[in-house]
């Protein structure tokens, strides 16, 4: 483990840009009436992988030295895809493993992105410890998905974005996981700007990160039981609640019930599909009008990889005035 | 009416350039391998507006006659969106009429981009009517979506898109509602490489290019009840019809189950909402896999407006095996 930097950072964005153009940071008017505020979506979700972590993966792999024999790490799904792909580009050899019962859809992509899949134990802490022992066995590397300093310069290369796209920005609102999206906003933010507000977004279900930030200190919690599985960790590492602790602004809490109102919302008012960590900021700043009246508000919509049951479900419960008519011919 | 021409589209591309960044040309492993070819999917999708349209409107607003009052088009939707946003960017005043009963979320998108929305008639056509009164009365240039060279040639530029990211493109399968997005790519590719094969895709119920392409001569349908309302139009043009009826190698007609599949194939294997017009193109596929097998195959995912009521009512019907069980905990 080594620390974050804006140098870091900077240097990433050579590496990512071999691979991936910017994403798009849209305005929409209609979000900005209803929040009342400025409202830009970060379209992370629009990467290959549909998530933000490809961007880690990459400079990851650039840097990785050639000599070890590949990769192993453990995953439920996005930090093994981006793994997966990033590794395929770079001609490395990727072993990801996960649980068993993991999510097949994401099982399958990561395969299909050439990964060795391995199913292994009841959660996520067991399979991790089988990348403990192919560490040593098959002499593999383990990428540990929330300290490795080029993971997060990589993902720090979205924030970069935003500055260069809307240098006025006035605040950013980031779900937090394992931090390392965060962690890029808040190093980004010191270094050219640092009165912008930093926002984190956590579930209730799974507030690790927030109860720390609170104490100051690190503080697990026993289960991390949400819809949206890009917020779901029980453990702050040390690498990102370093940066987090002195960082942030503020970090909004979300129930379940919000987090799934927070897809429909980003389906009705972007037509996206965000997965709950993805929807949670356009959640969070519902929360947020008064403090963020007429403010530049960027919102990171950091993945899309919701599988179609959850969708299903979460449209399902939808309520509220009826549906409109569905109008079939026109333009 | 002038004629659409590849020196068209390149002029385009410089305007069109000061507002929009390519869109992605994703592979999508998994869904290569389900269909047998090398599968990439051009998202237009990810454009602001959600639809590939608005370059055209970009480019018109560019050429338009500052000496107008503004603008008038009758929409049901993305070409309406389209004129709202382009008018706003270059500060034409734009009215936009849509039949009473229009879907409310594609009306308030376009009062949101700040046009004047104007309800009128019970259908399409005699909003349209409405636009013709409106362009006299009160000196109003009246934006034909069919007719207009500019909007084909903003439109035009994501097929050049396509010919840069992907050189050794095979073919392409492109929605065709109005039909500009397929002139495009059938013009760009008789500049580039004729030997790409153009595919277009229409529905059963809305087949009047397709009949009038099989025919040789301007067939009209009298209704056009499709899902997939970016395919609705039952009146082929003479602008798009003279191109395509030369141009295209082959048009593929889906049934309505065919279509609403095509948004669940879109959701599972891409995690991108499309609309049905946006998925038509990877249901076609599912038709094609002989003859496009081991190809460098490009699917235009066109738009994403698809409201929720429509989505949900989608995945409702959605069969097949049991979904996977939905994973909480991760990374």
């Amino acid at each position: 483990m080594t620390s974050v930097t804006f140098q870091g950072i900077l240097a990433a964005r050579r590496v990512v840009a071999q691979f991936l153009q910017p994403t798009p940071l849209i305005h929409y008017p209609e979000l900005s009436e209803r929040l009342g505020f400025h409202a830009y979506i970060k379209h992370e979700n629009h990467l290959p992988t549909g998530c933000f972590k490809v961007r880690g993966g990459l400079n990851f792999m650039h840097h990785f030295n050639a000599e070890c024999r590949g990769v192993v790490t453990a995953t439920r799904g996005n930090h093994g895809q981006s793994i997966a792909y990033a590794a395929g580009k770079f001609g490395v050899q990727a072993t990801v493993v996960v649980p068993h019962g993991n999510n097949r859809e994401k099982n399958s992509a990561m395969r299909a992105y050439g990964a060795e899949l391995i199913e292994h134990g009841v959660d996520f802490d067991e399979a991790r410890e089988l990348c403990e022992t192919l560490q040593t066995e098959r002499g593999l590397y383990y990428v540990h998905p929330c300290m490795e300093a080029p993971l997060f310069h990589g993902v720090g290369t979205y924030s970069l974005e935003i500055f260069e796209s809307l240098p006025n920005v006035d605040a950013i609102i980031v779900p937090i996981g394992g931090g390392s999206g965060v962690c890029g906003a808040i190093t980004v933010a010191a270094a050219i700007n640092p009165a912008v507000q930093i926002i984190g977004v956590q579930a209730e279900n799974a507030p690790a990160i927030y109860l720390s930030w609170k104490a100051g200190k690190h503080i697990q919690t026993d289960s991390c039981d949400t819809v949206a599985d890009g917020l779901a960790t029980r453990v702050p590492f040390a690498l990102p609640f370093s940066l987090i602790k002195e960082g942030i602004d503020t970090i909004v809490l979300l129930s379940e019930s919000e987090l799934r109102e927070g897809i429909r919302l980003a389906l009705r008012y972007t037509h996206n599909l965000a997965e709950g960590a993805g929807a949670s900021p356009i959640a969070a700043a519902h929360k947020l009008t008064d403090t963020l009246a007429g403010k530049n508000v960027v919102m990171v919509m950091s993945g899309g990889n919701v599988d179609t049951g959850t969708l299903k479900s979460v449209l399902a419960e939808a309520s509220g005035p009826g549906e409109p008519a569905y109008n079939r011919a026109g333009d």
